[in-house]
């Protein structure tokens, strides 16, 4: 299978570092083919902007998403968004890598999705009618394709779980995953989460290999998470919200997930 | 009263630069100082990296926290790093206006806080005991001051509502209200959120210029979001986790809420 990861981290010689350059080495030696984007490396630039597109902006003013569409749709983005969706379409499955900072990802990754998610591209994909809302949350261009988070955090894992006080870790990555992932059609594994990195040891570091090759020798075995498809019959059009009948008076993010 | 305004987005002739505009002259005319980062304009730099400090790396190889901590506290920062703390430092009150990119904040305006809070800054402050885990959430250096999001959307309101496919607009914004204001210290008020901004027009733009005013008028009124402080008494230490007597058997980033 072809696989990408698309990773953020300024140091090589870094948890992060040492992570990435296993889960390279063993998807190799299974037998895939892997590309990977690192975008601190790649000098990735973080900021959309008027420079994303080759010509000027389509009206007297830029408009980001309106010059994203003709960028796109003419052949005319930037050199370094048009090869990131090639390997987007080229890839089978995609793995986020990332510390977390500030409860999001690296502004550097951000960035990778401001910019290569263009319209056309990532949304303002399909059509709009009593049905149908476009193709997103479970259809799109990244559709059929697999995509799972590989996080580190800096914070204990108690600190992220239910009633920790940061917020339970599947609702701070909801918005990376249900909002940047399942949105243009990716099937979305469950993350994997290494905790307060400041203890980490060989041992511990041994362990999470072995915990990470487990993830990756079955991404085609994982269950997904089964995030709600916005056009499969659970979501009033256009106002998109659950219908009535659908968890019945429950609110927050977990009443999209099936 | 001193007033920072942190904006993100990259054309001045947009709603944003509309807003931004409209909202420097109410406060100027009622009598505040008023500082704008406009962070397209300054081309802020995005990314958290080794270039950060003034001197090579303290140990063998960049890590970011490590050599944070130490060019905060030897006044070896980046200039551009210590101008924004040294505005934080004079704000009484900071709005943090910004479009809504793929459920977060523009990677610029995410380069930021990565950068502008240092280690020492806005985390890493204060002591760790048996009763008081640092001073965060609630306490620290931005203790006192005010901060408000003011948020663009393209989606509807209902997409955001509280059973919305995007899921309830104050959980997309928890990590960023919580997680970064509330987490160095601030007093978090309401966010001002205009939704589905393709369908501006004047006389639009002129009710939410009046609900702006309002709530700039406001600023040291407005009851805020009374987010639970972490070092009062209603979390576990050392774990932080809810007190089980609190809320009980309830999830979620509601339970953070009072």
């Amino acid at each position: 299978m072809n696989i990408l990861i698309v990773a953020a981290y300024p140091e090589a010689h870094s948890l992060n570092g040492a992570l990435n350059h296993f889960a390279v080495g063993h998807l190799q030696q299974a037998g895939h083919q892997v590309q990977v984007s690192s975008l601190y490396a790649m000098k990735w630039k973080s900021q959309l902007d008027a420079d994303d597109s080759l010509v000027p902006p389509v009206g007297e003013f830029y408009h980001p998403s309106l010059d994203s569409k003709h960028a796109f749709e003419q052949g005319l983005q930037r050199e370094d968004i048009a090869q990131e969706q090639e390997k987007l379409r080229w890839a089978d499955a995609v793995i986020f890598q990332f510390p977390l900072w500030w409860f999001s990802m690296p502004a550097i990754m951000k960035g990778w999705f401001d910019r290569v998610y263009a319209y056309g591209f990532a949304y303002g994909v399909g059509e709009h009618s009593e049905t149908h809302w476009g193709d997103r949350y479970g259809e799109g261009t990244l559709a059929g394709k697999r995509a799972m988070l590989l996080v580190t955090t800096g914070g204990w894992a108690s600190h992220y779980s239910l009633r920790g006080i940061n917020g339970p870790i599947d609702d701070i990555l909801f918005p990376i995953q249900h909002g940047m992932l399942f949105y243009p059609g990716f099937t979305v594994l469950p993350p994997m989460v290494i905790y307060h990195t400041s203890k980490m040891n060989e041992q511990k570091f041994a362990a999470y290999c072995e915990e990470l090759a487990g993830r990756l020798d079955n991404l085609w075995q994982t269950e997904p998470v089964p995030f709600r498809q916005q056009n499969a019959g659970d979501y009033t059009i256009p106002a998109l919200t659950l219908r009535p009948d659908i968890a019945p008076g429950k609110t927050g993010f977990g009443v999209h997930v099936k």
